[in-house]
């Protein structure tokens, strides 16, 4: 697991002297600050008329976030050995459709959250108004990145790749898990009922980011995508898993935003139907299965396998 | 001018029987009539699950709207002969943009509209968070209906037409002419920055529908281009003019939405700046330059002259 594939030459030099390897904690903090140095340039600036949506656009975007997706396009990228200029562009756009997802749901209309990665929410900070149109705003941005210059070796993948944006962020998508979330609160689900909600939710973003990265280079075959998206899939069935427990156990102050809140809410969540020691067995169960599409990647999926960790280990 | 371009055929299978050009009322019903059907068709089913938002997402396209845009990206493929079918799904995706947006801006926080189109709007039919969740979906289905399918002779500029959507309906186009729209309420503009507005809020997205209705086609030389776009951008800030004066001169029952809202909220219009009659005269002048841009083309852009004349004519 300590080799490094030979043609991941671009990501050792960004990220690793060549030979040397550099740690998890390390990549990901490095790349973390790559990311928001390429959301910051491709965000308008706030000098840009109309000003004051640019400024609140930045706002919503950049200083914070774990960029779990953007990593993901990454190291889904390592796999078939893409450029990382290609993999940063779609990890950005992923994580703009990530970001207008929380701008909206902050709103009052439907969260109603005031405390955002520990500042105040988009329209506390701006107003109600321009949150909406910043979330309208960064979800055009992410399909113009996505359009906008060479990212797949074929322009009809490019093609694919947007469409696969698309379908994860509409209302088969992510969109369509939220209003299945909004219809499900004060509901008493099944586990397979829950799971479809975050498998639409949250899962379809995740797994767009696995692929869109892994379609930025040379071509897969049909079974090696098929691994990638059952990785994907559980890795993000896993990260709501794990966040379920983390609402329940945490306090405001750690988490960043308001905790406890699913609970008082009466959102339906794997803890609730589960209790918190089984959903932990289940974030476990859930990393291994997706550990083990990996397998035929051999050393190039490394990367996949430590964010599955990541994720799944965050706190526990 | 009675002369159907050979290239158009395709056209005239479906709208007119060959040899015979259907008269513009004629042309535009069997239009506006198909386009429907297409909408209805692109639109996810009520009964695919969420069922609650794929309802309220055809509840605020489908049944209403003069579908300006659509005619507009069918009178541009024309010009170049480009497939109807290309023309309809083009035209479907700029259209799906044009209704998110009238979602997004009926909501409380932007203009707290109750009635649209002669109809409850999505919040008020719905809830607020499903009419969030509508507007957001429908832009995605944009995306995805753009990328989905052949619209182009070649995949490179399909890529380019998802961006030059992108663009027009992000914060340097449509929702970034809200923004400036919001800022300016109770502001005096002059008629610089109300163009500026106006070309960004609504012209941004009129001149997408005939540029990727031009793009359908066989490729044109950038002059050409260039003058379909200038054709664009004087009907897009003549159709503001024209709404500014409906919007005074009107009452609510014949404009199926709330009329004379403008000077109620104070915002900055035409007709406030100018006055209704130099307001129409202005109407006249950008549609005589309108139609001057199309001179080279002859008879094939009859149909794109002949909609300069329904936006401008609309009431007077």
């Amino acid at each position: 697991m300590n080799v490094q594939n030979a043609s991941s030459s671009q990501f050792e030099e960004i990220f690793g002297a060549s030979g040397s390897r550099p740690g998890f904690q390390e990549w990901a903090a490095a790349l973390q600050e790559h990311i928001e140095a390429v959301l910051s340039k491709l965000l308008p600036s706030a000098d840009v008329a109309p000003r004051r949506l640019h400024e609140a656009m930045r706002y919503a975007v950049l200083g914070g976030g774990k960029r779990v997706r953007p990593l993901l396009a990454f190291a889904a990228s390592e796999v078939v050995g893409a450029p990382a200029e290609r993999a940063a562009i779609v990890g950005a756009a992923v994580e703009l459709i990530h970001a207008y997802s929380l701008v909206h749901d902050d709103l009052p209309c439907m969260d109603d959250d005031v405390l955002r990665r520990g500042k105040p929410t988009c329209h506390v900070q701006f107003d109600e108004a321009t949150a909406l149109l910043v979330g309208d705003a960064l979800q055009s941005l992410a399909f113009d990145l996505l359009s906008g210059q060479t990212l797949a070796p074929a322009p009809q993948t490019q093609l694919e790749m947007v469409r696969l944006l698309a379908s994860a962020a509409g209302s088969r998508g992510m969109a369509g898990g939220q209003s299945i979330d909004l219809e499900s609160i004060g509901e008493v689900l099944s586990l397979p009922e829950l799971e479809f909600m975050h498998i639409h939710k949250t899962g379809a973003l995740i797994r767009a980011s696995v692929l869109l990265g892994a379609r930025c280079g040379a071509a897969l075959d049909a079974e090696a995508l098929a691994r990638l998206d059952r990785f994907a899939k559980y890795i993000g069935l896993a990260f709501q898993v794990v966040d379920d427990v983390l609402d329940a156990e945490s306090n405001t102050a750690t988490l960043g935003k308001t905790a406890g809140k699913d609970a008082d809410r009466n959102k339906p969540t794997y803890v609730q139907l589960l209790g918190i020691s089984r959903a932990r067995e289940l974030a476990l169960e859930m990393r291994a299965t997706a550990i083990e599409a990996l397998a035929p990647f051999g050393p190039r999926a490394a990367r996949l396998e430590e964010l599955a960790d990541f994720i799944v280990m965050r706190r526990f």
